[in-house]
C-alpha cells in the first residue's frame, strides 16, 4: 500500500508536469494561420519534453514495479528525481522562446543530465533496500542506453556553446533511442526500467 | 496493476486538461453583469471542450476496460492520444477569443481530428496486444459514430474557411451525437468505448 | 473498478479546482506586511470556496459510496456537477477582487445554486440506477439541509442587488451549517452525503 | 476504501502544490546564462518549499497509515492542513522575489507554523477517533522534532524583523533536521509520522 501511494504521488506530479507545459503555448493575438508560425518552435520543444516525461513515466513505472520495500531513501530519491523533472517545463519554455540560443540549449541538457543522475540514484536506493540478490542489480549491468545517455547530454551541453542546433539534434536522438524498442535488451529493460 | 497506473496517469492528465481550460476565463476588470457579456463565447467554447474531454474520458475508461495486457505500444499510443488532448485547452482559448474567425475554427477541428486518429491507433494497439480473438475488434466493426466523426471534422475544417459558424455547429453536433445514448448500439459501444 | 475510476477522476478535478484558486493570490509588489492588507478579501473568498469545495468533496465521497452500478447517466451527472464546481475559482476570483460589488456576489450564488442543482440531479441518477429499493432515496427524504440551501442561495442572489455583504453573510452561514455536524441527522447524512 | 480516497485527494492536492510552485520560475527575457542569475533566490526558495512539502507528504503518508477509522473530524483536520500547505506557493513566491525582506521571511514562517499546528490537530483527531489505546498517542509522547519545530518557527518569525537571513537559515535548518534520519527514534517516527 505504501508503494501505491508513492506511485500515485509520482503519477500526479508527472501528469501535472506534462500538462502545465502546454500553458506556455500562449494564445496568439491574431486569428490567422500565419499567427501560429512563431509558435512552431514552442510546440516542437513541448513535443520533445512531452516525450521525455513520457519516457520517464514509462520507465519509472517499470522501476517501481521492482520495488519490494519502500525505504525512506527510496522516498527521497524519488522526490529528488521529481524535483529535476519539475524543472523541465521551465527549460522547455526557455528553449521554446529562444530556439537558436546557446544558454537555453545548454540548460535543457543540464536538467536532463540531473534527471538522469537522479534516476540512477533512485535505482541504487532500490537495490540497496532490496539487499544482495536484487534482480534490478543484474538487469542494470549491461545497460547500454542508461550509460550512454548522460555522455550524450554532456556532449550536447558542450555543443550548445558552438552550435545550439547540434544540441537539439542530440536531445531528439536520445529521445528516439529510448522510444524505439530494442528487441535484444527489451526483457532486461522491462525489468530494470532505465530511462533516458 | 500496470493497467491501474496507466489509468491513474491518464485520469490525472485528463483531469488537469479539463480544469486548466477554466484559467482562460479571465476575471473581468469591471464588476457589473454586463462585464460578463464578452466572456460568453469563451464560456461556450469551454463548455464544448469540457464535453469533448468528458466524452474521451468516458470512452477511454471503457476502452481500457477491454485491455488484458499493457504493451509498450499501448503505453505510447495512449501518450500520443493524451498529447493531442493536451492541446485542446490551447485551441479552446483561441476559438474563445476569436469566435467568428476562420483559422481558430479550423485549428479546433484539426486537433479533434488528430485526437480521433490517435484514439483509433490506440484501439489498434490494444487489439494487436490482445491477439486474434479480440472482443474489441468485433465491437468496432460496425462503429458508425467512430467512422463518421473524422469525416465531419474534415468537413468542419473545410467549412471554417467559408463560414466559421458552420464549423462550430458541426463540432456541437458531433458532441451531441456522442452524448445522446444510442440504445441499439449501446452494448457494443460499452465494450468498445469508441470516442468522438 | 469502474467506480474507482469515477472517484479518481472526480478527486483529481476537485484537487485541482481547490488548488488553482490559490493562483489568484498574486504576490504583492511591495515587501511589507501592509502590502498583504489588500489581499485579505481575496484570501477570505479563497477560504470560503476552499470550505465549499471541501464540503462537496466530503459529501461526494459519501454519495459515491452508495453507488452500486455506474451508469452512463451517473457519469454525465457527475461531469455536470464537476463543470459547475470548476467555475468556482472564476467567481471566487471575481468576488475577491470586488468584494463589495453586486454582480460578483450574485454570480457566486448562481454558481453555488447550479452546483446544488447538479448534485441533486446526481442523486436522482444514482437512485434511478439503483432501482426501487434505494437506500439513498430513503435517506434523502427528510433532508433539511439539502432543501434549505438552494432557497438560501436564491435569497443571497436577490440580496446581492441591495446589500452584497448580506449575500456574503448567507454564503458563510450555509457553509457553517454544513460544517457543524448535526448529531440527530448525522447517520442519515453519512449514508446520503447531501452537500451544501 | 474511505481512507484510500482521503489519501488520493491529499496526494492530488500535494502533487499540485509542489508542482505549481515552479510556475513562479518565470522564463527570463534574455537568453544568456547571466539571465538565470536573478532567478537563483527564486530557485532556492522553490527548493526549500519542495523539501518541506516532500517532508509533509512523507509524514502524512505514515500518519494516515495509522488511521483505522476516518471520522468527519479527521476529514476536516486533513483539509485544514491542506489549506495551509496550499498557501506555501504564495509565500514561496513572495520570499523568492524579496529574499532579504522582513515581512516575506516572517510570512513564510507563519505559514509553516500554521501547517505544523494543523498537523498537530490532525494527529489529535486521529487519536480521538482511535480511542484510548492509540498506538499513535504513545509514539508521539517523546516527539522531540515535532515539539521543537514550532518553537524554531516562532524564533524565525521574530528574527525576520531584525535579520531576515537568520530566518532563512532557521527554515533550512528545520528542513535539514527532518531530512536527516534519526536512527534512535526512527521506529517511533515511522509509526507516528510527525512532520516539520
Amino acid at each position: 500500500m505504501q508503494k501505491n501511494r508513492l506511485e500515485a504521488f509520482s503519477d500526479g506530479v508527472l501528469a501535472i508536469v506534462i500538462t502545465i507545459m502546454v500553458l506556455e503555448l500562449k494564445v496568439p493575438h491574431g486569428n490567422s494561420l500565419a499567427d501560429l508560425r512563431p509558435l512552431l518552435p514552442v510546440l516542437l520543444s513541448y513535443l520533445l519534453s512531452f516525450i521525455y516525461i513520457g519516457i520517464y513515466w514509462n520507465n519509472h513505472h517499470h522501476l517501481l514495479h521492482a520495488v519490494r520495500r519502500v525505504s525512506g531513501g527510496i522516498m527521497w530519491a524519488n522526490l529528488h528525481l521529481l524535483f529535476w523533472l519539475s524543472l523541465v517545463p521551465f527549460v522547455t519554455a526557455w528553449i521554446g522562446e529562444n530556439h537558436s540560443a546557446q544558454a537555453p540549449a545548454a540548460a535543457y541538457g543540464a536538467i536532463l543530465l540531473m534527471a538522469a543522475i537522479a534516476y540512477w540514484i533512485l535505482q541504487k536506493a532500490i537495490i540497496a533496500a532490496d539487499g544482495g540478490d536484487s534482480l534490478l542489480a543484474k538487469a542494470i549491468g549491461g545497460d547500454l542506453k542508461g550509460n550512454i545517455s548522460p555522455v550524450l547530454y554532456l556532449l550536447a551541453i558542450a555543443a550548445a556553446f558552438y552550435e545550439p542546433w547540434i544540441s537539439d539534434a542530440i536531445y531528439a536522438a536520445v529521445a528516439f533511442i529510448w522510444l524505439v524498442p530494442d528487441r535484444r535488451i527489451e526483457k532486461t529493460l522491462t525489468d530494470a526500467g532505465h530511462p533516458a
